[in-house]
């Protein structure tokens, strides 16, 4: 949390961007936890998440940020959506047994941290500035990391018996958050899905749910 | 957690590498935690983190994975010490209030998941392979990174009044063992920490206790 001089609002706020794939997990939790929130958008294209108005929110520049109804500003996805799950219950997004707690969080740290900050758009950006990388070889880039982490995601969740019809028995997780918004964002950048069947049905299962439809970067108001 | 066939041992088996800051990381979590452990070391510069041996711990080649005394493999670093501090309480890692355990989580991540993964090993030989990258390249590379986060992070650690002699409070957290490891790993790249006096100050103190001492690099047996 950041403190803040502005009261708590009535409803939180979430500040983000549509097409972000950090923002979109936290509105997945959210919608899960049936929490109605206002929505602030950014466009990262645009740079708009280095203005100063929203640094005053977020000192990185990243987005999303939380403001809750607390007052205070949270940032990080993965912490915003532990103190979400801290806070509201349920549904519980972590397991209670600290073992299985851990499998869950590794599994979505293997995108949150292996995948996603390696590809980035400011990343993605510095290799266009950097090395004069063209859309090629960005798309390559990405699915590189994608493939890296992925290969290691599908033996796991294929061959450990925690599985269910998501990434940790049959309720949706942090995990699952985390998945969900990788493969999303994968269709981007034409990552080819067939050597992955577990994380396609576990995707596809969680694409039967209202609440990763409703927060899917294409249902958000500032979907282009 | 990952299941395996192999019986519990008697004392966990840290799988690491001394230069790693994740597994440095783990290191820190396990000695303020009093635990004794096995080291088994991997040259990540040979490629021992590929073999055939490490890839049956961990299907991703990173280290470290912790074997713990339930016999499972835990991997991912952040997991593993939230783990370590859910069955071993005491001294806790993470405060108790949830809005201040979101701050602690955040401030860890804006290290684990901003700056570190960009600036891993691997991320760097890919640099070097497909884009030419030399050392100069690679370094300003590396600095750049950490300096977008670290002006964050230092304007946050300033002005918030969570702050005290660590990230959170007086007692090192989740917090300070990521920036410890980064601060550790900066060195080799010329990262000026000057413009960081709250983070340099924080990063002194944590090199006072015994717990970061002996979990640094330098101090392990496979140290070079």
């Amino acid at each position: 949390m950041t403190d803040s001089i502005i009261p708590a609002p009535a409803e939180p706020v979430l500040h983000n961007y549509f097409r972000s794939s950090t923002s979109y997990r936290v509105r997945i939790a959210l919608a899960l936890k049936g929490v109605a929130y206002a929505y602030e958008a950014y466009h990262l294209r645009k740079g708009e998440q280095r203005s100063e108005r929203y640094l005053a929110l977020n000192a990185q520049g990243l987005v999303p940020t939380l403001r809750w109804t607390d007052g205070h500003l949270y940032t990080q996805s993965l912490a915003i959506i532990e103190f979400l799950d801290e806070t509201i219950p349920n549904p519980s997004l972590l397991p209670k047994d600290p073992a299985e707690r851990a499998r869950v969080r590794s599994l979505a740290q293997m995108i949150a941290i292996d995948i996603h900050p390696i590809n980035n758009l400011r990343v993605l950006t510095e290799l266009r500035r950097r090395f004069g990388a063209d859309d090629a070889a960005v798309a390559d880039w990405f699915r590189h990391w994608v493939d890296e982490t992925f290969a290691a995601l599908e033996h796991r969740l294929a061959v450990e018996p925690g599985t269910g019809l998501f990434c940790h028995g049959d309720h949706p997780s942090l995990a699952d958050i985390c998945l969900a918004a990788q493969v999303a964002n994968n269709g981007r950048f034409g990552v080819e899905m067939a050597p992955y069947p577990t994380i396609q049905r576990i995707y596809d299962r969680c694409m039967t749910l209202p609440a990763f439809i409703s927060a899917a970067p294409g249902n958000q108001p500032d979907a282009e």
